[in-house]
């Protein structure tokens, strides 16, 4: 608990100001809007060179940063996966000195274990499923499963699913990956969750993810092809779940969350 | 071209300092006795909280610092892998701006591509084998791969072999991240390089990486139990190679690299 307080805001005093970190401009575009919020034009918070951009703005008196790792500079597709979003959670929260990060984005799903094509998850922990290392201890470490900030009276309030986070960096699932997801007891997979709470816990800022289903990794079809199908939708199913998790949050201390 | 001389000393300059990122404390601390460098004691450079450590020093007139990203705060076994390498190097470059990035550490070796126990390398080029992403484009920005910092004159003068170098979260080697060596036509795997290797560009900073192999991943010994067996001799064979690459560089421009 001590380290979840030790930012600049402590739990019991109202939260100030949220850092919403997303790893897609498709998904973080419609937030943006929603807040009302404004690209950086220049004077940018990132170092030179970095495509990472950050929009930011006041949402009915919460300052709101929200983070994108931007296009990759030589190949133009969104920067997704653990290294880019985990440098930009730590520069971002190095500048901003958020209270709390939210990841929000989007996951693949097990039927097996509930999960249905846009439900919206609030994962009670996150873990990594493709960093295999077999030596003891170090094993553990690779796997780096950690609790996301416990947020008992969001869930009662908000309609959001639980269950755990698994994070790897392909889109697709190997033997080894399912092996290991399932080691996890995880819900749903994606590529950034698990990084981005390694960076808040690093920096002591108390870190969630909100991620909604875009496709079934135990289903029929191919994830890539139902990942590119349901995105457009799925994510709005993301913004209005993100939206109402920052109204709840607007005006309450970490401590009442 | 451009990019890599945008740092603080153009490529016609001699090189005054260089950032040495390595992931293990075993594979550092003697390169700290041969370069007499001295710990970071208080007033780091580095955010409060994080592991990671800091040596440097003069060695024959150029600046040295070597950082490792240090024990894990919760489980004590060294932070390997891309997402503490990322960041430790992100976080270094920032704030000590190097003329050059060197990775230095430990590889697996193919021997069907020539290597041996104790080899040392100077990988041409990097690249990851646990991102599979298949979706156009987002394929190649997965399998991230690039060319270090060329340099024709320190391979005539020492001694180290060529070829390229696959990074991936895993001691261990799935059957998909075998396919993905080979088609990224590795001769040695890693935890860390390709992930150093990016961010060093994403800040137009050059790189190269120098790997020593510790363990013959297409033999017939297990890869942890290999590479725990001989990690102690192989250092002092990549201890050697470093500092003959680090004898060559003093004193020299980028550009007669």
């Amino acid at each position: 608990v001590a380290e979840e307080t030790s930012g600049k805001t402590g739990g019991d005093r109202p939260i100030s100001t949220i850092l919403i970190v997303i790893a897609m401009q498709t998904e973080a575009l419609p937030l943006v809007a929603k807040f009302g919020l404004t690209e950086d034009a220049d004077g940018s918070v990132f170092p030179k060179g970095v495509p990472w951009v950050r929009y930011h703005g006041a949402y009915k008196g919460l300052h709101i940063d929200l983070v994108w790792p931007g296009k990759d500079i030589i190949l133009g597709v969104d920067s997704v996966g653990t290294v880019s979003s985990a440098l930009l959670t730590f520069a971002s929260i190095q500048a901003l000195k958020p209270d709390l990060v939210i990841n929000a984005g989007t996951a693949g799903g097990f039927k097996a274990k509930g999960a249905c094509i846009r439900d919206v998850y609030l994962p009670s922990h996150v873990a990594f499923h493709d960093r295999r290392i077999p030596i003891p201890v170090f094993d553990l470490y690779g796997i780096g499963s950690r609790q996301t900030f416990s947020t008992p009276n969001l869930l009662k309030e908000v309609n959001l699913k639980v269950g755990r986070l698994s994070t790897g960096n392909s889109l697709d699932m190997s033997p080894q990956d399912e092996a290991s997801i399932l080691a996890n007891d995880a819900t749903i997979k994606d590529m950034e969750g698990a990084a981005v709470a390694y960076v808040a816990d690093l920096l002591s800022v108390p870190a969630i993810c909100v991620k909604a289903v875009t496709d079934i990794v135990d289903g029929d079809k191919p994830t890539a092809e139902e990942f590119m199908q349901n995105l457009i939708a799925v994510t709005a199913a993301l913004d209005q779940a993100v939206t109402e998790v920052v109204d709840f949050i607007n005006g309450k201390s970490l401590y009442e969350l």
